[in-house]
């Protein structure tokens, strides 16, 4: 059975003691090298190889440190330290000619069932089958990848000049295309699948990136399995621009109403 | 002239290339080890004394990765990788028997003007005067280094028996104490100010401790000069608790309406 194009993109293999390789993926591809969900899926992978039996994933922050070019990749995974019930792992991702293009750190636990209680507002929920598919835009490969419904918040790139969103908010339903079942790496790289909410403020695509992510789990396995191969709630919004960067917030809901991930980063633009 | 105790607590001395001494304070201990926002300002302090100039911090992840006992640290800061506009710094603290107890990384560039725009809802600002102040619990050190006023969402551990606060928000003033100019360093540590959401929503303390926090700064130096000793408005939330953890989301807002820094953590707790 061939792998779904996901699996073959962030494969990793072991290299000796900390260390493996992988390779960038021309169907994951964005503006100027990967799209950065692949890239935090890819270390996640080399990362789980490596995390202690039992342990999930409780939070981890990606940072973009550079643009990126086709071509094979080196990973390095260090465990920083580790607990009874949490360690850290400490993670950085190498281009060909031996350079630093991103940097990592990964806190993984024992979870167990405890207290549960959802402080957040669930988002109304228009039926997915009542809504269109974005078509996706042909000069960026990753776009391919997923199926995104917007409900709210689309991107509209052919608004008359100056037309804003100011609340920069977006809802939609996204999967991947072709669907797969859900797993932590997929989860990961979803919290990336949001357009950077200065393209939603101005409605026009600008020169910007994502320097750091944070990717924060909430789910369990079983919810993991339950989800399966449906389509994911996403809500995105920012809290601010200001100095060339801006904030941009995502929760990640199961389609039963259960928000599997939160997530946040920062991102740079050129006005 | 003395030094402000929180200036004495994040002192960190070079010691050769990439590496920094430091100590932790007792002026600033929490239940199990140095209040977490003191951890993230001397890795901070160590970082910025060999960031670029013109540089300024735009993201940090501090990951607490072990009880902390009181003594020598010392700090290792590399520079993972250096763009034209933006530097990726990789931190790691280790106590006085050579272990991790903290792992960081810190996103700074060249910022300058740009459009501006704020999102987020500034939130309602009853007078600072008009407030009363949180009376300090003596068995926490670092809280007698705080003002705190609260606004909303107090925590009340007389409350009755089961008695809970669903939402876990909170919201109030906050400043040093005593009063200090507001700088990066200050404001990392406030990012790490608000007491852990487990406790505020079922009104009793527990065995509960950040794992790691992620800080975003969108404050431009004159906005921190104009801040100065002026008290900071503070809201906490948290969207999920589940399985042993909680997202904490935190935004910190000038005197005078502007938002300087938002944070993000993930907790553990024990139920």
């Amino acid at each position: 059975m061939a792998l779904h194009p996901f699996d073959r993109a962030i494969q990793t293999m072991p290299e000796g003691t900390e260390w493996f390789c992988a390779h960038t993926d021309d169907n994951y591809w964005n503006m100027n090298g990967p799209f950065g969900g692949i890239v935090a899926a890819t270390l996640l992978n080399a990362a789980l190889q490596t995390t202690r039996n039992g342990f999930a994933p409780v939070s981890m922050t990606v940072n973009f440190c550079a643009p990126q070019a086709p071509g094979a990749l080196r990973i390095r995974c260090r465990e920083a330290r580790a607990g009874k019930s949490v360690v850290h792992q400490s993670l950085e991702m190498f281009s060909a000619d031996g350079q630093v293009v991103s940097t990592a750190s990964l806190v993984t636990a024992r979870r167990s069932d405890t207290l549960s209680h959802l402080a957040a507002t669930p988002p109304a929920r228009p039926e997915f089958k009542t809504l269109q598919d974005m078509v996706p835009d042909p000069h960026f490969a990753w776009l391919d990848r997923y199926q995104f419904r917007f409900i709210d918040g689309e991107l509209k790139l052919d608004a008359v000049a100056n037309a804003t969103n100011p609340s920069a908010v977006s809802m939609l339903w996204v999967a991947d295309h072709p669907v797969r079942a859900l797993d932590w790496l997929s989860l990961v790289a979803l919290c990336d699948v949001f357009f950077l909410r200065i393209f939603h403020l101005r409605n026009e695509l600008a020169l910007a990136g994502t320097v750091s992510m944070t990717a924060q789990f909430h789910a369990s396995a079983d919810d993991l399995a339950r989800q399966g191969k449906l389509p994911l709630l996403g809500r995105a919004w920012a809290s601010v621009f200001s100095r060339n960067f801006f904030d941009q917030q995502a929760q990640l809901w199961s389609y039963d109403g259960q928000l599997l991930a939160t997530s946040t980063q920062m991102a740079w633009f050129k006005e």
